[in-house]
């Protein structure tokens, strides 16, 4: 039985795809999702539940979703942006509902034109929704907070905000709360800040953290919450995502340099790091003119590399 | 007065050009040099002693130092790989003597011909030279570690040589220690078994890092030495610099993404971020091809930042 000490998701498939102006086609985002179970990546969020008019690059969101319900071990999610996108979800059986809501008022009336009294009434209505279902039908409800650590139009986010909507939304019934640095605005000292802050108030009930790497300060958050005692991160390969606020500038975590860096602190993933840094391969051949980031794939691994798992065994 | 918590330094005159093939006019690096120091650095490696046959990059050492000297306020350092370096030094009056040597054995004798003990011994004499000298005229002697979190002929370095050849260049003079993860090897579980390590046996004696972001680790490991205590860091505009052993791999810390984590931290640089950020184009513009990193360049500072001194103030 396979270890593991942290759980990375990929998110590249949602976060990373959503601003590509080129549609995935459906079969490289299969290969892409079977390449990086295989290599070891057990949670993947596979697509969003959004209208295809809206977003086109998910008009393929039911093949996506019951093709990586076949692929073995893999918790399989996907973004919701209302009570539609959790119906689309539990009909197909996805594993886990990702549902997103903004610290930040201003953010969350741009994004999903609601209050965020609104989207907590929301979120209630999708919890309750998913405990009508039949047991075993009954998918992971994920409450996420975006802009929790700042904000392209407000700035600063106040912490209280963050642990007010997290407790709301963990008291409505989330299996998991997510905190996202949606803009990259974090450093080390505000993640202890406001994780230390908000996992005060949620006892046992799991966290993760969404964060990007925008200015450059990415891992370090990381290695800031996992301090905190968070084990749960999102990540894209290689940093696939990009912000439309920033032209150029990198997105998500890079998956493959996240991996590498918790392995080297001693942390287990899971992750085989050649087996992901060769679907790097899939998604280049898949949409050649993506940038992709990542320094590991450029560095390659440190001489006489010993994986945190041989390590243990020593 | 201006209040500084974290000295930054800029090493990329030094560990920047040095594996670059095109040299770097005299008049551009003295333009880099105090358009820098205008932007608030306030200590810059700018050059090494080493013989123009070896490194012809550092053929203007003596007219680089000696013009440096005329910037108001500047620390001016210079790398020695020996004795003779120290003499160079010296004769033109330089404010520090970066001396380097490496803790694993096989790299230094790579790259110095020096069995490690007679590294030591080359500092001893040059401490010795240093306070043969008129008061008023003592530059302060820096003892460097290279290889101290990893070696590329070796794979990982003991602790306990990193501790033991810190403590023989404590013991024989230095003013400051200088940890170098010279090829980006660290994660920051192991900045902080090396630091608390190397701290504990040196006291009151300043301590330096210098890192390498060679796999997207450096500002984690940044954040783990800022909790060490650690508050002086090497890092190059742009990150220039690379690794001869990783093409396209970046090199060096990224000095201007470094000074935003460090200011968001609420750490004070002294350094003007809008200002580092235009002395990029003074780089490129002397040399078009080398290849510039930094995410903060690319997405700009966060909406409504405050600076980390007028949070102070407030």
């Amino acid at each position: 039985m396979k270890q593991i000490d942290v759980i990375v998701r990929e998110v590249g498939l949602r976060d990373g795809l959503q601003i590509h102006p080129t549609f995935m086609p459906t079969e490289n985002k299969i290969a892409w999702i079977e390449a990086e179970a295989a290599a070891g990546v057990s949670e993947i969020e596979v697509t969003s539940y959004v209208p295809a008019k809206l977003i086109p690059q998910f008009a393929d969101a039911e093949e996506v979703t019951r093709r990586a319900l076949t692929v073995a071990g893999l918790t399989v999610a996907a973004l919701i942006p209302n009570s539609k996108g959790a119906e689309r979800g539990l009909a197909l059986g996805v594993h886990k509902l990702n549902f997103v809501m903004s610290v930040s008022r201003t953010h969350n009336l741009k994004n999903v034109r609601r209050e965020r009294e609104e989207s907590v009434a929301d979120f209630r209505r999708i919890v309750k929704m998913v405990r009508a279902q039949p047991e075993g039908r009954r998918p992971k409800v994920v409450g996420g907070l975006s802009t929790a650590l700042g904000c392209s139009y407000e700035g600063r986010v106040p912490v209280a905000d963050v642990v007010s909507y997290a407790v709301q939304l963990a008291e409505a019934g989330a299996d998991e709360i997510v905190v996202a640095d949606t803009v990259g605005y974090a450093d080390p000292v505000q993640v202890h800040t406001v994780f230390k802050a908000v996992m005060a108030e949620l006892g046992a009930l799991p966290i993760a953290a969404h964060f990007h790497d925008t200015r450059g300060t990415g891992l370090a958050n990381i290695s800031a919450a996992i301090e905190c005692g968070v084990r749960r991160f999102d990540a894209s390969l290689a940093g696939l995502g990009g912000c439309p606020f920033a032209p150029g500038a990198s997105g998500n975590i890079v998956m493959d340099d996240l991996c590498f860096m918790l392995d080297s602190m001693g942390l287990r993933t899971g992750v085989d790091l050649e087996r992901l840094l060769q679907v790097r391969s899939i998604v280049h051949a898949a949409l050649p003119d993506i940038e992709m980031h990542g320094a590991l794939a450029r560095a390659g691994l440190p001489r006489n590399y010993v994986r945190a798992d041989e390590r243990r065994a020593a």
